[in-house]
């Protein structure tokens, strides 16, 4: 997904310089893999006959999954950017990967959908303390 | 919208006892009539004869819309809720209700729905600023 | 909700003359109040003691929310509408609503929850139906 | 994407063997970066001096991405399926890539982000009807 995020932002009329092109693509390329894994992974935790031991995990993958779609879409727009508001969505972005993350990892072993889930969630929240200290 | 959403809270199963839910409903509620006034503003504004002068407006309106439905979803869930992803969360939407609104109020006198949408965000930026305060 | 909706419909610079202005605002209205009801549904049963046997009602219920929301928002836009589009997802929302609402009524009388749920999603099929036949 | 898709589906607890796996990896995985596309185009086309030109591209990019973005969600979840609301809203889906796709290609000369963007509508498109035809 990364390729197609980085056309998009190469082709922008009004250009991102003032950011830095590849975290900026990185973490949104991530925001929205994570929120599509971590839907699929809510799912699949509720098909499972021990769904009651799961709760806390699909309550965080719902969460997850909405703010790291929000996240990927205000970071999609480069035109009249706001450095403010961007910090702060990563930022939550960044909580809610690492809340799903850990609570993902510890079914791992036994679900295979929350290992592969962990492991997106990881590679977004590194993605947004990446751009967040490239933010300054 | 409120009346609602209270409904809602009242029958949770596990009950919100540990919140202010009189300050969590009316931040619901706020997030979610907020993200529906501003993208019927976005909308709005694109069908403008000067939506030259309305581009900063609209992309407000747009990332307004995401914050505010992810946070209004975020909030709705109150099974092992989270509270360092809500705070987190509640102050990006904060901010771009904060934002979206200065903006939609300096176009207020030429365009009811841009006045009309800077009272929503200011309703939503406040509902969210007493909720964060009733968080400690 | 309603009266909120219909205010930005009334301010819109291209008009809504070619569509029945009221039942439009219903429509939008009951979608946007769909789905925050199924997001806290989902959360409700989510919170049960007995949520292995409400994996069909969460599902349902978070799939009413994403498409109630879909269509709440492509309803709003009134700029360059497209009937053909329009038609298509408010008939997929009348019947994700007709699904979560026919299942929600099966738990109304063990969880208040899922009877206003019911009640919500009955709501929003109806006001899917009369949109859809004043599109003609 | 369509790897990560594919991964998530074949750990599903219940399996997806009613459905051709390939074609609804292949769906929901074009489902997810046509929304993310489409969302990047608006702010592109947002952000371009002719911007009055291209507000039919921006509001059919927002319905599109909206409607994608719901599509991939439902088509995610694998747990107590319906295909009547499948078959739905992958119908609308593919209308609303349709719309976009032929919109974006009118400006695809002029603008590469329209370009890429109707490559990525025009995937969508063939993915939902592919798999249209495979739920018979």
């Amino acid at each position: 997904m990364t390729h197609h995020v980085t056309s998009m932002l190469e082709t922008h009329p009004r250009g991102v310089d003032a950011l830095d092109k590849e975290k900026l693509a990185a973490c949104i390329a991530a925001c929205f893999e994570c929120a599509a894994t971590c839907t699929a992974c809510a799912d699949a935790c509720l098909g499972e006959d021990m769904v009651a031991d799961l709760v806390r995990c699909i309550r965080l993958n719902a969460d997850c999954a909405d703010v790291c779609a929000a996240t990927g879409a205000v970071l999609s727009r480069q035109t009249e950017r706001n450095l403010d508001l961007t910090r702060a969505i990563v930022e939550a972005c960044r909580r809610a990967c690492k809340a799903c993350g850990d609570e993902c990892a510890t079914h791992g072993d036994m679900h295979e959908h929350c290992r592969i889930c962990a492991d997106a969630c990881r590679r977004c929240e590194q993605a947004c303390t990446d751009l967040l200290s490239s933010l300054g």
